[in-house]
């Protein structure tokens, strides 16, 4: 278990939490390998994980007009993707694959989302690093650090 | 005192809150109306106030390397700007200036900062309606609506 806690203290989304937080959202995680190709998420489903990504790459698609889901972003490690399951109405906006070898941290959104409600200043943390999060990103667009397709 | 809730819940922002939490945030927020060329905040300063944009252009600066501040981006009305107050270390991340006349929603961050902590619920809400917007963004940023630069 502790060392388990220790791990999720290492996720930027996890800051500040303290410990018996850390174990408690600790539960509702699980560190999950998969290939390449491997769907995370489907755009318009019910959100039922968040992933943070540790290893490897995730491409991003978003079906524009009538044609299918084109790639519009990818991500690296570090990053937190599937934060809609987060935000009402909990559904997905993007469809995730993975790119590479991945290895994600999977948090049960449903889950996490009761804790976030029941325990607020738990929430509040989680969504202020949310916030950093999301923040980062848009300063990476800003300044172009986003045109990295490979 | 009532036309000011009235006109509150109208934000994206305040989405979601109830008459009595809309009443309070009212308190710390002003119309105000700025000329172009107004600065609205600065990159490294402490962030005093968070911006709702009601109407106009403004420019987002960020100083990059060597050079002074470049422009990097523009927002438009029915964007938040100032997001950084609300984020430890609650300092600014970019340099804003009014390219039109515009008017804001300009509230104060200190005190609302200390309002969501206070009021967890009411913290907790708005969190989620940032997060909505920010993700919004990333969304434009991903379909490249943000190239519309005048």
């Amino acid at each position: 278990m502790s060392g388990k806690i220790i791990q999720l203290q290492e996720y930027v989304c996890f800051r500040g939490l303290t410990e018996d937080r850390l174990s408690t959202v600790s539960q509702l995680a699980n560190v999950v390998s998969y290939p390449p190709g491997q769907v995370l998420f489907q755009e318009g489903k019910s959100g039922d994980s968040v992933y943070f990504i540790t290893k490897g790459k995730v491409d991003i698609f978003y079906s524009i007009g009538e044609e299918g889901p084109a790639k519009v972003d990818q991500v690296f490690a570090e990053e937190l993707i599937g934060c809609s399951a987060l935000i009402p109405p909990f559904t997905y906006i993007a469809t995730t694959k993975s790119q590479t070898d991945i290895e994600v941290l999977k948090i049960d959104a449903n889950a996490l989302r009761s804790l976030m409600k029941e325990n607020c200043p738990l929430g509040f943390t989680i969504q202020q690093n949310i916030m950093q999060m999301l923040m980062n990103r848009i300063t990476n667009f800003r300044l172009g650090l986003w045109t990295t397709y490979s």
